[in-house]
């Protein structure tokens, strides 16, 4: 299975970016060269997905180091404002902290520049790794539910949830997905079915209610879902909706798994408790396609994310390996690999 | 409190009806005057909400009766027609059936233009008999959770959930509403919102897999839904998203309450699985507002409503009083009072 295009990708002093808000109606990329427009790229989402996010920021960070000239402060200010540009994703201050460290060793551009590139082919690597490993969880003929993208678009390249999907039809398994359409912003209708239909997959897209249905019917053989920040207890936050969708299966004994790269993990974070969650505007609920479809003077409560309790997770699908529960002992094992 | 609209309304030989479809923007009103104008106003979801359906179904008949001019074949074909524009509510059967019992008995189109008129007046006052009963179940200071629109939009006025709501407050009770957008039809955020705000009442809107995450954190105090039928055992069919959200509810100990007038208990039914649910278009996942979300080439899932089973129910408001478990005893108990 190949894939014909790239969420992110550095090509002659510019990084160029699908807008993902453009999706499915046109592919279009937009072409970024500096760090605000980086983190103004990840803020308004033209590109989503927490390893996405980290590969963008990790160009931004380079970028950052151009613009400031040798100036240590103003490019430590510059990757602040990048890392503060989404605040959920681990990744993003991950990746960014990686290639500022490179920097701020060598105060080398171009060693910088190697370390973002490097983080980009890692990740693709790591995908491909999470796949071949998650796949051993997937049954030929079963339907998988996902939600959110979790696919080649979230990340560098292959995806992890929908990277592990790929992963076992490329060995030949026959798989069925079902798409939450993952409301407010629509990533599964708009960007998940795009590329599985586009990939060859049987695809169905359901509204995010319509879940529960499926799998207290029987028609829904394991859910895979992608993470934004894992904490060391195992609780994940991912785009909302995740949680409720993990209380339904857990209900009804159909597995659970979380699909991200280790990077993911946050072992400064004892649990989902102190997981900062953001809040986006009130127009996401209230608008539709530019047209208001609420009543004026109604409030609006729309996080982007919320937190799966670990007792809810059947698995943590990793680069490294599947990790099982007790997640506390699996996800600090994992950090002495 | 007044309500300054009504959904449904009869007037001078035609049938005035808001335009549902309409709402937030403008509130605009269709009248209709055949038997099958009504059959459409109420497939294409000019006129929603079970009760609503109810009433504007009645005037139907009445249409059908003048139509057939005597021909009972051709009134009773009128009559089926009606009662198959929407399979789930068993409000539209009934209230079809009784109006159509008063013409067959009778043979006079205003002997049924009558019992139409009462079916409407019996609507409002038992909303307002299972407002007074409901409302004992509300704390003073608490926010309740809704989902879809049992308000005055969905009946013939005050509304069945939602007249709860009202009631409550009209007693002098400080009450905040959360209401579920309701995806995919969005009659949260179109029809909810609006009411609840002409209403003067604290509302705020939320993304249906929000609610998961304020159920947890104790920001709701109960949840208040209505219903389209419900079973002999209790199992209460109603819009997409009620039954997951009734598991978190349990899973959390929030009440999960059911307002909904007896009409719509089928006691042929016996539980859940007899009820049949209507599956809508693909258009109403894959396209918002006109303009197409989803890639080409996607398979859709879209039932209009799930089944909530009764376990996950604490009580059910009707006119005839509160009905606690076990429901099969309080079912049967109150049909014959």
């Amino acid at each position: 299975m190949r894939e014909d295009f790239k969420a992110v990708e550095y090509k002659e002093g510019a990084l160029v970016l699908i807008d993902q808000r453009k999706l499915p109606h046109s592919l279009e990329y937009v072409s970024v060269q500096s760090s605000e427009e980086v983190a103004s790229a990840i803020s308004t989402m033209i590109v989503r997905g927490a390893p996405a996010i980290g590969g963008a920021a990790a160009y931004g960070v380079c970028f950052a180091a151009a613009e400031a000239g040798g100036d240590i402060k103003l490019f430590m200010e510059k990757v602040e404002a990048l890392k503060a540009s989404r605040p959920t994703a681990v990744n993003l201050a991950w990746a960014a902290e990686r290639v500022s460290k490179v920097y701020l060793e060598t105060l080398s551009e171009e060693a910088a520049l190697k370390e973002a590139d490097e983080i980009v082919r890692e990740d693709i690597e790591m995908n491909r790794a999470m796949g071949k490993a998650g796949s051993a969880l997937i049954k030929d003929g079963s339907a998988v539910l996902t939600h959110c993208n979790a696919g080649a678009l979230a990340t560098c390249g292959w995806g992890t949830a929908l990277g592990v999907i790929k992963s076992a039809v490329e060995e030949g398994k026959h798989i069925r997905v079902y798409a939450d359409e993952t409301r407010p912003r629509l990533q599964g209708a708009r960007l998940t079915c795009w590329e599985l239909v586009r990939a060859g997959i049987d695809t169905t897209l359901i509204p995010d209610s319509a879940a529960a249905t499926l799998i207290r019917e029987g028609r829904i053989g394991c859910i895979i879902v992608g993470a934004d920040r894992i904490a060391a207890n195992g609780d994940t936050a991912n785009k909302l909706g995740t949680f409720p969708l993990s209380i339904v299966a857990r209900e009804y004994k159909v597995p659970f798994y979380i699909a991200a790269p280790y990077s993911t993990i946050d072992l400064s974070c004892p649990d989902g408790r102190h997981i900062p969650i953001e809040e986006r505007s009130d127009e996401e609920v209230t608008m539709i396609e530019g047209v208001r479809i609420a009543a004026e003077g109604v409030k609006v409560f729309n996080p982007s994310f919320d937190v799966t309790p670990h007792e809810n997770i059947s698995a943590i699908i990793t680069e490294k390996g599947v990790i099982h529960p007790p997640f506390s002992e699996g996800i600090a094992k994992i950090f002495t690999l």
